[in-house]
């Protein structure tokens, strides 16, 4: 399996660089020899099955250039042609076998193959690792021996890939209608969904460069198809259906790759559901499910993250036209009142602005449109078009040229089933696909709702330069929406430096500040604390007293009101045994205290017990900042607020580390409670630059200690204006 | 314009019965002649006009069974047949005249089809009341000529209807296709989307009783076409497209009305994002939108709210095919993973439960399916259906026989394009549909995305039985989702007493505790308390103190610590002024407050200026209970939680009035803080029972008051374990 560690496809090539920054030039070659072969044999092939027909007939009907060999040990006959009994029997190069052999017949093939001198393939016969250990055990064994013998396999347990740019379709099902060329490439971990998103794409009218069927990942793994398209000029966006994402590092890598190069990455990333595997927060307890990792990942590494199938395939073909957009505001163009407003609920749930025109606009539209019409975004330029056709273009002209506005939404559908007066109807189109392209601002075509683009429809797109709809203005708008979150996120994504996920050696490194013998069980408020101020990062004072004097004697030096906690050596959660106490504002107060809570840690014979005394903050918003460790993607930076907001709420917000304060800030503007920063309630607003810069430092924090650090918790803390304090922490190592 | 007062289109049927249970049979049977006319006359008919074209062909084509009469003043051949000079030409008996005449001319076509004895109108024609004052002025006297002349008018500026099931088709747009008759019946204020909404419907082989383009709904409204799909024996679900609901109080009616004959309303509402007109809370100042009303009356009606023209139709096909369900708990049949973990990501977001199956299910399907297939809800059959065709049937009769689920949800589409081996595919689909048929619960059928049911698709159905899939998973899901919940809520929304949006006299009744005299400004905390106590709502026990001693004996009869508050004649917001008073422990406390409070009020010079005094009471859960009045529906509950929950997040709930405890029950249920009710952080989980009795209780005060109540607040509203009680309020006189 590909997760396995050590089960790098290529280390065959050279000494494997788990951290490079640019993709092996090696492995890269591979797959484009993969993708890209001049002749391929078909080993299994029999008229028995409807694997080997549909494949046998999507490589002869879809205008593949090379020869395509059928191989079968028992006859001379398939598909009406001419078989070969074995691959020596060929008697020609062959580049790629595609594998359709009883299990375990396969290795044979392999091992064949080689000896032929082919070096790429795909392996459709499943009973490997997907039916359990003896099956894991054989896939094992097979990627041994495709390193040994230095092959590049795609599967096993995969229907292969179309490769529409190069009319090459080794695929184990039918294709409906012959694959369009295109800009989206689509990488899928599910063989079944793959017929249905061909079919979605086709449906849209969007065009594919590439669509692989994953199977196993044994060696050739998603992040492998998503650098071949980042490289791949045929391709612009690239599509994910993914079920888990393998490697973390790796695929942090190529997205980081992606947004430096400009191709939108967009994913339909499934198991948002899976209650299985969730982490746990110290303190609270409340949990954070692997998914929200995953969302707060894709954020940060500038991956569009879609629910659905159509919005898939609807949002990387929008985005395959417009490209990046400048900002969030759209001028809408429709011949139709309910859609407009339709438009306009949609564009306030998508973040979509829809802001009034310019003056200048408003006089030109006013000039242009029937005298009833109402001059305003979105437009509606009435049922007036049925008798000028001529109107929705001169709108969409005036719109486009505002200088106030990003892009163009044009409601627009391409016809369905009939043209009655297609000279008529192709002008008309025409025109407008020609103000489409001389606009100054990318213009996005919806139709009302979501039907198929059909024959005519196409028709007339591929005579007037129409573009197909991107959807019914629903999926449009979702659309519309994440490709205006994707501009503006790429900008920041690519601009970061390389995000790592950190696989810190549990050795502590010559420069840490804690000894390798020290890192051991949960390190409470007194050492926590410390190890926080040794890191910059502001902590309340605080003063250890083992007697009521030194207690009285640290509360007058810092001033009534104090706190007094209970410390001690092991000791977790302090609360729990009436440990804290506050709004202590006399010396009788602070000895009645501190006589207590000793006497409480001495009935529990804990050693290294005493208090803490501290100043008393009032005020401000406490805040929860926590690190935890996620088994795929590490360290991880968790913020919400206190109170309710955690507790009840479940308010919080992620970003895998490091993080810088930019991305902190940004993190805190997505909590639901953020008006509370910025000061409602009558709180003084908190100095948002401040608070994030001691925020990202508790983040460097957590990853320079390496993966020794279990989990870190600063809880709460405290900001007021620009005052930010860590008022308690809590630190476990593992 | 319908939505003026005294606009009732049918007042010449006699009485005027606003608030009546059932329908008007004049008015029933005015619907009924309107939409199945034996002949119509063509009124204005032209070559020049699409829009004459398309009436006439689409009248022509579609099977219409009655004589189509065209008339023209000005020419004898119109559309390649004699034309009429005038109405009174034609010399035989007409139903209905569509007319298409400039405006100017539309009375006068009136005034002759009456005189003709032509009772029912389609006017297309525009220039009315959307365009301005001019047009609302001639639109008023077209509303009394047809009052006077006892006609019955669609329109004007609408495009007609399709009644389908009746093959009359006087819609003046291409219809694309000829429209399949079926279960749905369509009401729609928009009449460029109306067209949209027939495509999609086509695509999805959804058949339509009747779809209406209302236009300017003059005479006929939304309700009126509701009431008569209520009534329509071949319309089994009703889906709205709405820009506005003008008559809540006759919509409501016949909400019910529907929820009582198990017929579901599916409403498109648009105008979401629309921040025209908001009603604010007095205290906090928060916005309650028109649409947070909307939303809060359709889910008392048990109208199913969809976002998207998609969801209108497919959740309506859904339902119709369904009905009601019996419960939230769905099994998933399909043929791969990843559509299960999709579905699994969809069934949590839609409040569907796929409950294990029971261990008998489990023994079935581990005998019929392939070895390595995981026997799990959702169910992944495997790939395998490719090698055994009747593996996805088995599983789909062992799952429907589950004892604990209440619906299935069968993953399998149509063929699209073309039938390989059409009679085994006959023949699967027909043993699928048998199964289905026989199945003991209903059983939704859904493809992977969202395409054309097309002719091949709908030739298989045809032929086998086997219905057209709902949707894509992702807009299946919805559906389903909607359907369970109308379901659920389908026989409360039946079974209460009808709601009506009161319009009580300004005059207050003979048994209104509040003289008619007395109800004028802002009543403070002293009367309003009084007021509530009154009606039975429990309020913190209060004494008024004009002096200090007053103030200390009544501290001591409650016992400490107590409150002080200032009170006044018109005194509203009294903690502005320091006039709120916490803690107080001790007689001198007590005097202290009560001087300092006196002293803030006679500065002011306000009348009747004292304290009141009140027991502190510790601990609970605060909430805030308002009742607001909607220009539209009336007097509206709004329930929300103390803190930060409405100030910061807007976190509350809204309920028409009247509305009963169980009412209250649901809605406090719908609270996103509602865990803290329970008991979260700690505190004593709320008696929900009795705080919504006494919440009920204040929803029933407002309404008694009657419409001169601008606002009622009770803030807080003070829970803990089953101790209720307001601990302030303020009322608001108009």
């Amino acid at each position: 399996m590909s997760g396995t560690p050590g089960s790098d496809p290529h280390t065959h090539h050279g000494p494997s660089t788990p951290d490079r920054d640019t993709p092996d030039p090696a492995r890269a070659e591979a797959m484009r020899a993969l993708f890209a072969p001049r002749s391929v044999a078909l080993v299994g092939a029999t008229d028995k099955s409807g694997w080997s027909r549909a494949t046998y007939e999507n490589l002869r009907d879809n205008g593949f250039p090379g020869p395509v060999h059928l191989v079968n040990p028992h006859t001379d006959v398939v598909h009406g042609r001419r078989a070969h009994r074995s691959l020596a029997d060929i008697g020609e190069p062959v580049d790629m076998a595609y594998v359709m052999v009883p299990t375990n017949a396969v290795a044979s093939v392999l091992r064949e193959g080689a000896a032929q001198g082919i070096r790429s393939y795909v392996v459709l016969s499943s009973g490997f690792g997907e039916t359990g250990p003896e099956g894991r055990r054989r896939e094992e064994e097979l990627l041994a021996l495709a390193r040994e013998e230095g092959l590049t396999v795609l599967g096993p347990n995969g229907n292969g890939y179309i490769n529409a740019a190069a009319s090459t379709t080794p695929y184990g099902l039918p294709i409906p209608g012959p694959p369009r060329g295109g800009p989206v490439g689509v990488v899928l971990q599910s063989g079944a969904l793959a017929s249905s998103v061909l079919a979605f794409a086709q449906s849209r009218d969007v065009g594919l460069s590439l669509l692989t069927a994953m199977g196993n990942e044994m060696m050739v793994s998603v992040t492998d198809v998503i650098e071949y398209l980042v490289d791949d000029p045929d391709t612009k966006v690239i599509a994910l259906f993914l079920e888990s994402v393998r490697r973390p590092d790796e695929f942090a890598r190529v997205a980081r790759r992606a947004a430096v190069v400009g191709k939108p990455i967009v994913a339909l990333k499934i198991g948002s559901s899976d209650l299985a595997s969730r982490t746990a927060r110290a303190h609270t307890g409340a949990l954070v499910g692997d998914d929200d990792v995953v969302d707060a990942a894709f954020r940060q590494l500038g991956v569009v993250r879609v629910r659905s199938l159509e919005d898939l395939i609807i949002t990387a073909g929008l985005l395959a036209r417009t490209g990046g957009i400048g900002g969030p505001r759209v001028g809408v163009v429709t011949p139709s009142g309910g859609a407009c407003e339709l438009i306009a609920d949609r564009a306030e749930h998508e973040g979509v602005q829809l802001p009034p025109f310019a003056p200048e606009t408003v006089a030109r539209l006013k000039k242009d449109l029937p005298e009833f019409a109402t001059v305003s975004n979105p437009l509606d330029v009435t049922g007036y078009v049925v008798v000028d056709r001529t109107l929705l273009g001169r709108a969409l002209e005036a719109v486009a040229a505002d200088p106030g506005i990003d892009a163009v939404l044009l409601l627009c559908d391409l016809p369905q089933r009939y043209v009655a007066e297609p000279e008529l109807v192709h002008m008309h189109f025409a025109s407008l696909a020609q103000r489409i392209d001389e606009a100054p601002v990318p213009v996005v075509v919806s139709g009302n709702v979501l039907t198929d683009v059909t024959e005519v429809g196409r028709e007339v797109r591929e005579n007037t330069g129409f573009p197909s709809p991107s959807g019914g203005i629903d999926h449009a708008m979702s659309a519309l929406g994440a490709a205006v979150r994707w501009s503006s996120a790429r900008a920041a994504a690519a601009a970061r430096p390389e995000r790592r996920v950190r696989r810190a050696p549990d050795t502590s490194p010559a420069d840490d500040p804690v000894p390798a013998e020290q890192r051991a069980g949960v390190w409470t408020e007194h050492r926590a604390a410390r190890l926080l101020d040794d890191h910059g990062i502001p902590v309340v004072p605080s003063a250890r007293a083992l007697t009521e004097d030194e207690a009285v004697a640290a509360a007058e030096r810092f001033g009534y009101p104090v706190v007094l906690k209970a410390t001690a050596d092991g000791l977790g959660h302090k609360s729990d045994i009436g440990g804290v106490r506050l709004g202590l504002y006399a010396a009788d107060a602070v000895r009645r205290a501190h006589r207590e809570i000793a006497a409480e840690l001495r009935s529990r014979a804990l050693p290294g017990a005493g208090t803490l005394v501290q100043p008393q903050r009032e005020g401000g918003v406490e805040l929860l900042v926590g690190v935890l460790r996620d088994p795929s993607w590490g360290p991880v930076l968790d913020i919400g607020l206190g109170g309710v907001w955690v507790e009840v709420l479940g308010d919080s917000v992620l970003r895998l580390l490091p993080a810088d304060a930019a991305e902190v800030r940004d993190a805190l503007g997505e909590l639901r409670g953020a008006g509370l920063l910025a000061g409602a309630r009558g709180t003084e607003p908190a100095d948002l630059d401040r608070l994030s810069e001691v925020i990202a430092r508790i983040g460097d924090m957590a990853v320079s200690l390496g993966t020794g650090l279990g989990e870190l918790e600063v809880n709460p803390l405290l900001v007021r204006g620009s005052r930010v304090e860590a008022l308690d922490a809590l630190v476990v190592w593992h």
